[in-house]
């Protein structure tokens, strides 16, 4: 599923599309356009959500190669993936497909994902673009958001994805974008898109997205899908006999689609994958996402001879994908417990369902460590409807509580797409790993790192709040009567909690290892005007290899707009045997320093003093250096429609109006204004053109040409 | 100051606006535009923050009656008064001006006064039409809202005042609202103020406001002040002969004018006021503003014995009114420490300046109990620019903090207009009594409140948060690039912190009595199918006389929008002896139950149950009953354009629309969706249009026609 119309005489092949990100989701022949029934084994690689926390760029392009790969094996063109939507509210149901509440860490991993699907021939298709960020409503709901929140926060990470990896396609969403559908939003589709970021695919509509499709063609729309009524066509062929659409926005799309379809063309025959090493590589990658939260007196890594209780329906079950457009009929999949035994062979593991918590706790007692698996069901978290709350069942943390009493020792696993809150038995337990949902080969992974195979790496790329009601889209999620104000603003994730200083159980970019690294001479160099090179030694200064995330961050001097606390604006992943040091190494460009102008319609960069900070997560900064940026931003030439204010603090027209106004006054008057600079700050707001209507003293019109005429002068402005 | 142009020809007497909500600005002669220079002295009556916080209609009525007497005395015909902008955040510099963060209280509050100004044949100018909630960019902000946020938060006391009180004038403000000017919104000026609310008087503008004077005519607005410039006249006539104004409109707002003149003429000679009466009023009125925040172990009422230590400068110099048009020449200003040493002849009162804090603290120290006066100096609050900040100045941080480490007992008295932050040394001191801005009887008042002549009986009118990050226009004040974005919506002050559950210092509502008081028998009747009557009987149960107030609440069911946890529907204060008990009455009309529905665009009432609270304060609920209100809100008919999840719950359409499913169905196919109600959930938000496409055989349209038919009939809504 699903295949597009070949057309021999205009030379244009049939081409396959495939939901999966996380994997392929291939249905032959009697497939529906709801994707319901049974589609062909594939492998389930780890959740966008599992893959966000790796912060690794590199196994991000192994994960697309591989899911490529595998779609190649099966004949399909276009893998409809990456989603790289921002987690605005923890309530989002489909929060599992996409990345991270950052857009740098979302554009950095959709980058290497779509760069390593395309390397196997298979087109990447970006999604959904744009301000899709919840599934309430999502048909009808119009995000209502500014533009420079836009820029910031919802385009960024799809203009790196496009302007870096040239996906084969785009795919516009169902939602609404202040008020225009995005399937047929010109300004998104086309201006942005194509003009400014030169985009030269194939955009596709998500699954009925489309509701007009002469308005869809014409703002920039290719191809509306999964058109299985064959409307389309006709009201197309009518609107072009009628004048109302240009036969050559038909034939650019068709074009466009003939290209696609040629470029992602599969010559010779489809060669199978190796489901084992598929299945390999899902537990390697699902293993490096796995994000150790809490890990106290040694709770981890399992001992290999302990009396070990796992407890909890997950772990011989787990939870490993989600629901919706993404779901793959997995070729396998591994039981925690099972793995578990099977690495730690000296041990003696007890099992339990934990349906009786009661019972589940006496087997915990009766052992040196609980290993409790949780997490949300399935029918909790999908695509096609949000969370109302951010807790697990009532079951689960009645198990945890229970259990954590009883037993020595209690290590949760948790399954969810979405974060969870730990609130309520977080105080109670010695170990939390997040394992989100990890694909396939969750209980391999999983048991790799709990017996402390595999060192975990992993890094919150959301922020785990205290509660839901701390959240900054919490009063405007999901919105009402068709609108969802983004009146959080740029203010999404960290970027709130660390502006308002409100407390979090977990910050962005948290998590333990078994192990324990030291950040040491940061250095920041100018390397330009407005960009940095970074680099700061990591050392691995405990007794095990392991992975550390570096995170620089960059908190602006004060702009002309609210700027977040601090903003990720680079990181990297860097693997070091215990007692082994490295430099790491970073460049800034300038986008690290810009905010969008939306007056100027720009990227803008303040001149000042930006502070480079490294860090062990968004909350916690662990070194810090100055870095003086010269800017590109110019004071906008003075009218009368400036301010009283703006006029005074030029600084070439600010002296020049004081002598225009001390000339025009009496010395009684000049006197009086000297005395009174309380009253200016009265008036600052003013516009001069009011301000010069109140003056006793009228001002030469002449006078305010020549302070106007200095004030665009590029020399008066340094 | 001012005077508009007369035209005997046209019948056009000229007339005269003042400045002055608190009291007559009025310039003679040479006045200037801004006014900043000397007026006619008048009596300064507390200001809004101060009278806002007495919840008292009925004081409010007697202080708009006073100014309006005096604007009588001094020959002015339109009063500019009074300002009922509602506080969105703490900073807004004008806040002191205006009475609460609530629209209910703001309204009936607005109301009163503006009925008490004509009363005495004086105009009153209701403003400043609309939204304009802060001072920074005040000019050319935008200020970005949404109509739901609007009508129930921002417009809703401007409506009341209007369509209860029926002042002469309306203010138009500087600000934009949604990009427009306030002085050229048709929508404001026309559609919503003289159509849907039926105003019949004169819109001016703010002083300086118009920019395009013809667009401003043209939107509703009757009157240009200053004018000054003479430029308007020329404009107006050109835009007539142009064509590109009707001369009709010149003529209407003409006609308003000669009108509001004629309603507001000044028969006869001027009648002079008593100052002294009008001290004594404004005394009497100002006790009854002060908040008493805290008082633990009887600190208050001061003993008529005591040594007290009063300290300092604000006891010598109170601050009394705030700064920008409203400032007032007063006839004359109380002391403080004068008016306590008038008042406990027996008393050992010493006083200090405060500015040496050691010294005060050893003074603060030798006495009984320190009293500390304390605030904002004047240059850090006023009309023209906004706060950056809640917190008092260090000096007198420090020095409160000094003087409660060394006496045995210390009271704060607090001047300011704004609310400001007490945490460092609330929990230093035993008593603070908030005084706000509270007119020049403030020496007499708060010595009538720290004595026990009087028993304090106001409320905060605003939440005190505990910090400034806190409030909930934190993020989106005081906006950027010429936006402000009303983020929150219509969580505003307590409304925000009541439905996030976020701790506040001191919640809305919160005020202390020398004296306590009991509710109880609390009775909600159905007066109608939406509207009640409610009880509640107040006893005071101390031993001294005092006021309290009834404040009611209403918590609605789940709404088609976000509701806030509980808003003010209706207040009352009630004065009783020791002992006595009484049973208060108020009833709740529609709008206590109705939220502003922008699709049907109209107030709808949701049926349902909803709770009606009565409480100390928005956080505090005494006492709580039901109420089952049948609604008006009725269920839209259904589309193709409704969602899945719409057409499924209707209560009429939902089972015949699975009837019709099931007749297309094959056997296994009726038990496949019964099986698979999950996918239901997931394909809720999908519009019927698309989840039809998506039916392997198809409804057909007979049967589609006939369930949107259903949908239609009011009967199938019930």
């Amino acid at each position: 599923m699903w295949s597009t119309k070949s057309s021999p005489q205009a030379g244009m092949p049939s081409m396959v599309l495939s939901d999966g990100p996380h994997g392929v989701r291939f249905q032959q022949d009697q497939g529906d356009h709801l994707g319901v029934h049974h589609s062909v084994p594939a492998t389930c690689f780890p959740s966008a959500a599992a893959l966000g926390s790796a912060w690794d760029s590199e196994l991000a392009r192994r994960a697309g190669q591989a899911v490529g790969r595998e779609a190649r094996a099966l004949g399909v063109n276009v893998l409809l993936g990456p989603g790289i939507n921002i987690k605005r509210s923890p309530l989002c149901g489909r929060n599992f497909e996409y990345f991270s509440e950052d857009p740098l860490l979302s554009g950095v991993l959709g980058t290497a994902f779509a760069e390593g699907v395309q390397s196997t021939g298979t087109g990447a298709c970006v999604k959904h673009f744009a301000a899709n960020n919840q599934e309430t409503d999502r048909m009808r709901v119009s995000a209502d958001v500014d533009e420079r929140t836009l820029r910031e926060i919802y385009l960024s990470a799809f203009e790196r994805v496009v302007t870096q990896a040239r996906p084969a396609a785009v795919m516009a969403a169902y939602n609404k974008v202040n008020g225009i559908p995005a399937t047929e939003h010109r300004w998104l589709l086309t201006t942005v898109l194509r003009e400014e970021w030169g985009f030269a695919g194939l955009v596709v509509s998500d699954w009925g997205a489309v509701t007009d499709p002469v308005a869809a063609l014409a703002a920039g729309l290719d191809l509306d899908m999964p058109g299985g009524t064959g409307k389309t066509g006709g009201q197309v062929v009518a609107a072009v006999h009628d004048g109302r659409l240009a036969g050559a926005v038909v034939d650019r799309s068709l074009r466009r689609l003939r290209d696609a379809a040629a470029a992602t063309a599969i010559a010779g025959d489809l060669l199978p994958v190796d489901v084992n090493d598929q299945h390999r590589l899902a537990r390697e990658i699902a293993a490096d996402c796995l994000v150790l939260l809490k890990n106290e007196a040694g709770a981890l890594p399992l001992s290999a001879s302990a009396a070990i209780a796992v407890i909890g329906q997950y772990a011989t079950t787990p939870r490993y994908q989600g629901g919706g457009s993404s779901h793959v009929n997995a070729t396998r999949v591994d039981s925690p417990v099972e793995e578990l035994r099977a690495q730690l062979p000296g041990a003696r593991i007890t099992d339990h369902d934990g349906v009786d918590p009661t019972a589940a706790a006496a087997v915990g007692a009766a052992a040196e460590v609980a290993v409790i698996f949780a997490g949300l069901p399935e029918r909790d978290e999908s695509e096609g409807f949000d969370r109302e709350h951010i807790s697990l069942p009532a079951d689960q943390t009645a198990l945890i509580t229970a259990v954590a009493q009883a037993a020595r020792r209690t290590v949760v696993v948790l399954f969810n797409g979405g974060v969870v809150s730990v609130e309520g038995w977080h105080d109670k337990v010695d170990a939390i790993l997040e394992a989100w949902l990890p694909g396939q080969a969750a209980g391999g992974a999983i048991a790799d790192v709990l017996t402390g195979r595999v060192n975990p790496s992993g890094r919150l790329s959301e922020t785990i709040p205290v509660r839901l009601n701390d959240t900054p889209s919490y009063l405007n999620f999901p919105g009402e009567a068709g609108h969802v104000r983004y009146g959080e603003g740029v203010m999404v994730g960290y970027r709130y909690y660390e502006t308002a200083d409100v407390a979090v159980r977990y910050p962005f970019g948290h998590g333990l290892s078994y192990t324990t690294f030291e950040h040491s001479d940061l250095m920041v160099t100018a390397t330009g005007p407005d960009s940095a090179r970074v680099s700061v030694r990591v050392t691995n200064t405990g007794d095990r290899s392991g992975k550390d995330v570096v995170q620089v961050y960059v908190a602006a001097p004060p702009l002309p707009v609210r700027a977040p606390a601090r903003e990720l604006r680079g990181f990297a992943k860097v693997s070091l045997e215990a007692g082994e040091s490295a430099v790491v190494t970073l460049e800034l460009d300038r986008r690290a320093f810009a905010f969008y102008d939306i007056n100027a319609a720009r990227w803008a960069v303040t001149a000042g003093t930006y502070r480079v900070q490294v860090g062990r997560s968004a909350h916690e900064v662990t070194a810090e250096a100055e870095l003086d940026v010269t800017g590109d931003q110019r004071p906008r030439p003075l009218t009368l429609d400036s301010t009283v204010g703006e006029w005074f603090a030029h600084p070439a027209v600010g002296p020049a109006l004081n002598a225009v106004l001390a000339d025009g006054m009496s010395e009684e008057q000049a006197r009086a204004a000297q005395e009174n600079q309380d009253m200016l700050k009265m008036v600052e707001s003013m516009m001069m053109r009011q301000f010069l209507s109140f003056l006793p003293v009228p001002v030469p019109d002449a006078d305010l040409d020549r302070l106007i005429e200095l004030s665009a002068q590029p020399a008066s402005c340094t």
